[in-house]
Formats: structure tokens, sequence, C-alpha cells
């Protein structure tokens, strides 16, 4: 098979297209010939050697989606040729409310989806949804379920609420708009790019504000006409001081990253004084992952894609996510 | 009817003992002669000018049990002559999840506990305790709301789960400690001294550690065997940073205020990798009281009574308070 290997941390040049053995489904495993494969900001970091664990070579991807080739013994015969979307979580363990110890992310120490064949436990086998094409399956499983755990699982969000989602552009923020308007709130944007803040609005996003402007959140609040009543972020630093600042009393922040870094002076009287709600959260469990799924089979939603590139252009891919001027997913197509 | 009166802020000399008018209820609302009132740091912010919106001159005090000695107009006549214990928080509003814009706490700007008299409205009596004396009664209000609030409402404490109270020996600390434990929850502290430990070790907690020696997180860990679900918390600053630390993943903090100040340097990246929730709170709405008064009744628990003093050594009380040597409620007996 065919796969592109990350030999070495570094620039794109360390992702390397290579020729490698077939791979074979041990006990309890399957085997996803991968149709298409999707990029995540984890990519990036780990092929910068900005990741905790790193081990190389390792073959990069977290997302895929294809046909079930081989199973393992002991797997149920009907996964046999059937058409799946991979749950990327492995091991996360016996408590809903966070990860295991043994929680790992298919794509680092495993080897992922950057190839024509991917090994997982059959337990991370799901259905395709059939609605899907295969470059938008390969958009779901990391972001779509972060995006849901956020946005359902952790900060609940109601019909008629008002949701504010920071930066947009990346998958998971998109998906949150998505998910969020599907669950019938109100949803407006951040970003430091108006083109972005225009897409949003074409996806069903009631408006939005351009955090580079000054005090966006006063600007936000004459926009919305109230104050959010959630907001899901991924930025951290000052991002979150002043979602903190901009929340409704009683309102919820869903954190699930820091981009931006640490806060470097949290107002906790805020906090207390509005009886906010800091909800962090990460990846999800296979309940999240089945229930995203099922969100999407019955409301037919559909990812956004980005742009589609060959594998073996991953590196061009990977200068893509970089450079931050992507909305959707990025894909590779094998 | 004689009340103790701030006529300035400023230091205990501004507490006045005057003789003022009875007071009289208007429609909807009730007066109590106070037989005890208790003291919070409040009072003493309020008294030193470090509060929002201080006037004077001002009856301070927000907790007060007594009995209602007239009721005004559409009052339900069965309140008459009954022993009652005051709800303080004013104007909560009908959002149980924040309190509302006209929110206000029974003594500032309304003239409070600190006399032989006060006036509320009706619908903030409640039926005292009757296993509990004037003394214990009065010790209730504020502090026990907000332990609830905090303990219940917010955090959700299970039976089994292990509570980290930090700050031992202020009301609402000793009351979400006494809460927890008879939630079931197993229940440690940290506080600056010593005896304070023991003293809550003797309440009931299963242990505690000093925060003003190094690493505390650590010692506490190897004491409990295992790391806490649920922190609650009032310093703030660095024992906030802390407390995000030692707790486990997925577990809770309950935040009600931040004693000493922001936090300088919070890294979100735990929030969200240990799938942690910041809970904030502070008093608590009706239903928070009348669930706080409940679980006194049916449990027969009592609040832990530091020193009683007469009314007109309120600026002693103060003094006491400030000291920060106190170990349960500081009260005042008329």
């Amino acid at each position: 098979m065919r796969a592109c290997v990350l030999t070495a941390t570094g620039d794109t040049d360390n992702l390397k297209l290579e020729q490698r053995p077939d791979l074979h489904a041990g006990p309890g495993e399957a085997v996803v010939r991968i149709n298409a494969a999707a990029l995540n900001h984890r990519d990036v970091w780990i092929r910068k050697g900005q990741y905790a664990g790193i081990k190389v070579p390792i073959v990069l991807g977290s997302d895929g989606a294809g046909m079930v080739s081989e199973i393992g013994d002991g797997v149920d015969a009907s996964w046999a040729g059937r058409d799946v979307v991979i749950d990327p979580s492995l091991g996360w363990g016996a408590d809903d409310r966070a990860q295991g110890p043994a929680f790992n992310i298919l794509g680092l120490p495993h080897d992922g989806t950057y190839a024509e064949m991917v090994t997982v436990p059959a337990a991370n086998l799901h259905p395709k949804p059939q609605h899907l094409s295969w470059e938008e399956a390969a958009a779901l499983p990391l972001a779509s379920v972060t995006a849901y755990r956020a946005v359902v699982t952790r900060a609940r969000v109601q019909p008629g609420e008002v949701v504010l989602v920071t930066g947009i552009g990346g998958g998971v923020a998109t998906t949150a708009l998505l998910i969020a308007k599907q669950l019938g709130a109100r949803v407006y944007v951040t970003s430091g790019s108006d083109a972005k803040i225009q897409k949003a609005e074409a996806l069903g996003a009631s408006g939005g504000v351009n955090h580079r402007k000054d005090d966006w959140p006063k600007t936000l609040i004459a926009l919305i006409g109230t104050r959010p009543d959630v907001v899901i972020d991924s930025a951290g630093g000052e991002t979150f001081n002043k979602a903190l600042d901009v929340l409704k009393p009683g309102g919820r922040l869903a954190s699930y990253g820091a981009t931006t870094g640490a806060v470097h002076n949290l107002e906790v009287r805020r906090i207390f004084w509005k009886q906010l709600s800091i909800l962090g959260s990460t990846m999800g469990t296979p309940d999240d992952f089945a229930a995203m799924l099922e969100l999407y089979e019955t409301t037919k939603l559909r990812p956004v894609i980005d742009r589609v590139f060959p594998l073996e252009q991953a590196g061009d891919a990977h200068i893509r996510m970089e450079a931050g001027d992507q909305f959707g997913k990025i894909i590779l197509k094998m």
C-alpha cells in the first residue's frame, strides 16, 4: 500500500510517500481501506515537533473513511465489506467525564489515515452516513466529535439560545456553528477575516465581528442586541477573558483549545459574580461519537470542505493549514 | 429600637449604637424583631469602604433570626408571631442561573440586621428550624445559602466523592464542609493554620494540609491517596490554579470568591485536556435557601459558632473577623 510517512519532525519535505506492506487485522481489529482522510492541526503540530510523545517514522492522520477490507478474530462478521468512518479516540476508558490514562488519538503513536490502509479496533468502526461523500465522511471524525462534545454534551446548547463561536474557519469551529444552528440556536462568530465571517453567514451564522478590531465584545453585544448564553472557544488567552466578559450572567464557556496560550489575568470575580460555567472539553467518548453521527444522519447535515488534495500532496495540504486561510476541512484523497 | 449604625466608612469606631424609631411594615413586608444576627466578610468590607455602592448611615447585617412582630397589607396572617430566619437575597429575579439586575443583599442598600428590628419582604421569611438556638439560626443565612448553592446546586457533590474545601475557618467554608460531609462525601481541607485543620477534623473532615507549606497539592494527593473530584474555593489567585492542578480529570471547581485576587497565569490547556468544570457561584435563589433550610431540618445539622458578642460590641466582633482567627460564625446577640 501507499502511505504518507513522517520520517522526521520538521518541514513538509519530511512527509514522504512510501510503498509499505499491506496491513492485516489482529484479534478484535479491522483493516480499513481508506478512500479519504482529513487534516487536523494536531498533524501539523506533530510534524513540526510541537506535541508530546512524538515517535518517527509515523503515518499521521486521525480522520478517515473507507471500506472494511479485513476483520480479525472475534470481530462481528457483518463489518466485512462495510463503508465506515473511524472513531479516532483510542482507549478512552470507563469514565464519560474524562479520557483515561490509556487514551490516545489515531495517528500517534498508532499509524493513522494518511495511507491506503489503517488498522483500528473494531469498536472504533461506525457505519458511514449514506448521504455523505467519502470526502465529507472523512471530514467528520476529530472535528465533529470535538464540536459535538463541546456544544451538546458539555455546553448543552438549547433551542433559542445565542451562541458565539470564536475563531471561525477551522474544522471544529465550523462544525460547532453547524451543530449549534441545527439545535435551534442563534449563532454568531468572530474571526480575524471579514471573508470568513461572510462565509459563516452563508452557512447560517446570524452575524460576526472581526476580533482584530478594538473592543469586539462591545461591537458584538450591539450587533446581537443581547449577550450570548454560550461561547465555544479554542483561542484561550485574551479571547478567553473577553468571552467571560461578553457572556450573559449564568452563561457557559465551552473551552476546547488554547491556540493563543494561557490567560494572563483571569478575573475570578467575574466568574462567581456572574455565575458562569467554564466547561473544558476535548475529543469525545464513544457515545459522543455515535450521537454525532446520528445527528448528521437524521438532519442530513454536511460538513464544510475547504479543499481536496491527493495523498501525494499532503505537504501542500499542511502548508495550507499552517497559512490559516482554510474554511472547513482540508481533505486527502487516496 | 436600638441599632448599630455605620455612620461613615472607616474603623470600628464608626459603628455606633443608636436609638431609632421602631420600624413598621409596608405592603408585602414584615418587621422581624431580631434575637440574633451574624457577621459576614461583606460587612467588614462595607465598613472599610471596600464595596460597591456604599451609602451611609447604614445598618449593616445580612443574617438575622427572630420573631415576626408586624406584617403589612397582603401578607399571609399566619406569619404573625412566628419564629423566622431571613433570606438575605433581595430581588434575585426570574432566572435561577444568575441573579438579575435588581439583586441586592440585606444590609446595603437596605438597612440590615445589626438592630433590634428589620423590615424585609414577607417572601424572604422562612420558619426557623426548631432544633437550632437563636444564635445558630442567625448563623445560617448568607454563609449556608452560599455553601449550599456551591456544593449542591452547582458542584452537585455525590456520595462517595472526595471534596476539598480550601481556606477552612470562615462561615461558608465551614458550612461547605458540613454539607458535603452530610451528602456522603469524604472531605479534606486546606488552611494556613494547623489548629483550624484540627478543628475541621473534629467536625468530620478526613484530613487537611497547610497551604503555607510548599507544594500542598502534592502533599494532599499523598494524604488522600487520590485526587479530589470537587474543590470548593473562595481564595482565587494562586489557589485557583493549584485547585485546577490537583483536581481529578473530569473534576469540578466551585468558585464563590477571590479573596486573594485574580489568577495571574491560567493554563487553559489544563481545563480542556482534563475536561474540568469551573462553576461560579454566589449567594443563592429562594429555592436554594429553602432547600438549605430543609437540609438542616431533616438532618438536624448545626452550624459552627465561633463566638457571640452583644450588639453593642459589634466593633469588637468586626475586629475578630478581620484578624481571621475565627472558626465558624461570629454572632451578635440583641
